[in-house]
């Protein structure tokens, strides 16, 4: 797949965020998560019921994030969430019972508090597009349940490396 | 709930559209539908996990739906369905165990195929605004497998109703 | 429906269980939790999918606690939680998209630390059966980590309060 | 693991089943499923909620069915669907989010119209059982609505290669 066609525009990084990162979180790969669709993933339609693939997306972005070196049980324990607080998807094409497909996720750009992942789900071949979106996480102190101005250390530490 | 607050600008209906329904989709009012959050609705932050949300959008739509007689499981037995085509959510508080909370929904806007409804998810006193989104379907036939130009009439004529 | 065809044969209480709990933990009648079948409960088959109805039974479970005093919610943050053990169902038919019916569950019998419940799906007309099972819960103080041998004082207080 | 731990009562085979299926469908070895605790598997008290272990469990008799040349998504193309009629489970000790596990599990028996299948998740080192049961489904004809007294040719085929 041709990284062009999914480049979004380039926001300007304002001198805030290069002080608050230091990185350029801009993962240049696709994370390829393969998926094939079970009967619990359908409804009556036969065909993956529009919420499902929100499971498949977050199993997506927990893989890669382990894929880089960071275990998100372990950062929960360490007392840090990355809940998702902005979701923007579209359906292309319905993905039926028995279907293998790939769900690729990378994080996209980190504006302010917020990491912002870009998602396609495509067929093996990458010649069908079942669904494409962005979700939008923010990094969350789960003792203070406030929204943390900087990425936890662990994190940031590992965006670091795939940035560079 | 201020009205006003919600109302998202206003599209200049196109002739081709106005011919095809005859009608001005936009309901004046919310459906409410009240919600309690138990054990399978939260994840391991005590809180309601982001997906969880769209069941009960979706069960807020089809009792809106019903409400102004529109049966869907009927709808689907003659042949059509209401696919969600897009997503668009913000996830502004979490809603955690033992809360209620009310769902509201209404049909927004009709673009062309494209039926838009919005969502609000406050709390009881409307105090507290946990989710607000936009949830965009269209009239699909089962049988050709394609989306239809017009809403199937039973939908139509409970909509021409109801936008007056 | 008849009392008589649920009843469950009486096991002959013990010494210990007596010390400990001081109450005959049968409720006498059903607790009937309402549900509408809808899309995302549905699998392809058109029909609801088999793990579908536990979220209905837990549902049904919290809200028939709320209906006698214990506030679920509460209960977790006082430490406590009840989480389920053992699990036996019959699906007799199943229920199909748009079709409503009456979760009936009752408190059947505590038998040392295990806390059982039996559950009956039915049409509104109790003409129909769904499913009928059986659920096992424990009591577990959620700090320790451990089963305990009685349950925590409010929850007796309510059981032994309706046992009356 | 011991395969005599697991082994069921033998039930006496009868003629009628004998000529039904000419096969023992006993398959000698578990089938080995792995998973991982995602965050939506979890429920507030930071465990796999317990209704998800049956999505698992599905996904592992599926992928059973495919590696003995059984496409479950053609088989219902074909008319035919295997539901669920009864279910019976023990939780023996919680998963936890990010815990890694194997659901083992075979066709344990054929009795008349129902086929039974047993569980086990255990941890990757087997020192660890989360969960036991049986799972008992039956072959349905889809068209007529009714419960095949003999499992569909290519079903039945797939089984007595796996039985020799």
């Amino acid at each position: 797949m041709s990284q062009k066609a999914q480049k979004k525009p380039e926001l300007p990084p304002t001198q805030a965020i290069e002080q608050d990162f230091d990185l350029r979180a801009k993962t240049q790969n696709w994370f390829e998560y393969p998926i094939v669709v079970h009967p619990h993933h359908t409804d009556y339609a036969g065909v993956v019921w529009h919420g499902t693939y929100l499971t498949w997306m977050e199993a997506a972005r927990i893989e890669y994030l382990r894929s880089i070196g960071i275990d998100y049980a372990e950062l929960v324990n360490l007392g840090y969430e990355l809940p998702v607080v902005e979701l923007a998807l579209r359906y292309h094409k319905p993905l039926s019972l028995g279907m293998e497909a790939i769900v690729k996720t990378m994080m996209a750009e980190i504006v302010g508090v917020r990491i912002h992942w870009d998602y396609r789900i495509e067929s093996r071949d990458t010649q069908e597009l079942y669904l494409s979106g962005r979700v939008t996480l923010v990094s969350l102190d789960r003792a203070a349940g406030k929204i943390m101005r900087q990425l936890p250390p662990s994190v940031k530490e590992a965006m670091v490396k795939i940035s560079r």
